[in-house]
């Protein structure tokens, strides 16, 4: 049994925006009762994560320790057709992830209790982004 | 035909175990010859990850590099409440990934020689974790 | 419905080769229109990753980046039994992971315009690797 949805989101450019309930909408949709769920932006300069969902300062901090570990604007990117961040998007991305996998059980997302779902958008600017969502299980 | 079971496993602080038996076991079970097992830490502090299984030095020397990614009591955290090392545990643990996937063939994972699979615990203090392992294939 | 196959690439040592096309080609065969592709790279020195597939200097950035957070002969390592790049190598691998999921949708990978497939070799010298591609879905 299977099912795939894609997903649109419009972000308002760089950092977090839960995508938890948008995901367990599709999960329920599917009426898989155990199986996976697969998410995948199909960008390279924007992520997924999964992290906390109670502090906002936890998405606040992971963008600090980012931003340090692939800075924008760095004088060795040579890649820097549109702009300060577009490498830096790139980088941020391999990093932290353009895919998720998350297990399906009682029809619902298994989550931990502090458990979110993000995309996390790395370019300044806003953009429409997809996420495609596939579910296999029975 | 699939397979869900949750492993509980009880860390005594910051470092890695090996789950690479446990994890076996549960594939035996499942009775899957050809597939993929899916691993899931319900956490925000704790990662799965894939390193070299012969010398422990390669996980202690992975230590010494993510602590400077995400160094604990960086003044520059804001999300501080559980102490210094709680916001770098949520940044090791995006940075080092919650989940894992490996392929299944002739009922068996299919790592490499030198593969071994592992829960590291991102808190300095003890821990009870649980994995959701879950398996699909044929 | 399921598929496994194993694929070898010879690499020139460090740096990334696509394997989109390689990929594509065993997503064809397998016959599966809907579902998901697996790859792992069994080795601990060695990654998968997605980025962009036109300009080659994001490729040549990404290796910028990565060679800062991991550097190569870090007094601090213990583990440097092959040389100055060994235990460099397995920190590269895990903060850029050995495996990915991709989604497959009419039969084709359903990669974004700007995304590719590339496997990243961390060693300085030219290796053997292997990638287990497994294909599950209808």
């Amino acid at each position: 049994m299977h099912h795939q949805a894609t997903l649109q989101f419009a972000t308002s450019g760089r950092g977090t925006r839960s995508i938890t309930q948008a995901v367990a909408g599709v999960v329920a949709t599917s009426g898989v009762r155990t199986g996976l769920v697969h998410l995948f932006a199909q960008h390279t300069s924007c992520a997924l994560v999964i992290t906390e969902n109670a502090d906002s300062d936890v998405r606040r901090d992971l963008e600090t320790v980012l931003a340090r570990l692939a800075p924008d604007g760095d004088p060795a990117y040579r890649h820097d057709t549109e702009g300060p961040d577009d490498m830096a998007a790139h980088a941020r991305t391999v990093i932290s992830g353009e895919s998720l996998t998350v297990p399906i059980g009682g029809g619902r997302l298994l989550l931990g209790t502090w458990q979110g779902l993000y995309l996390w958008e790395h370019r300044t600017q806003p953009q429409q982004r997809s996420v495609v969502v596939t579910i296999l299980g029975e």
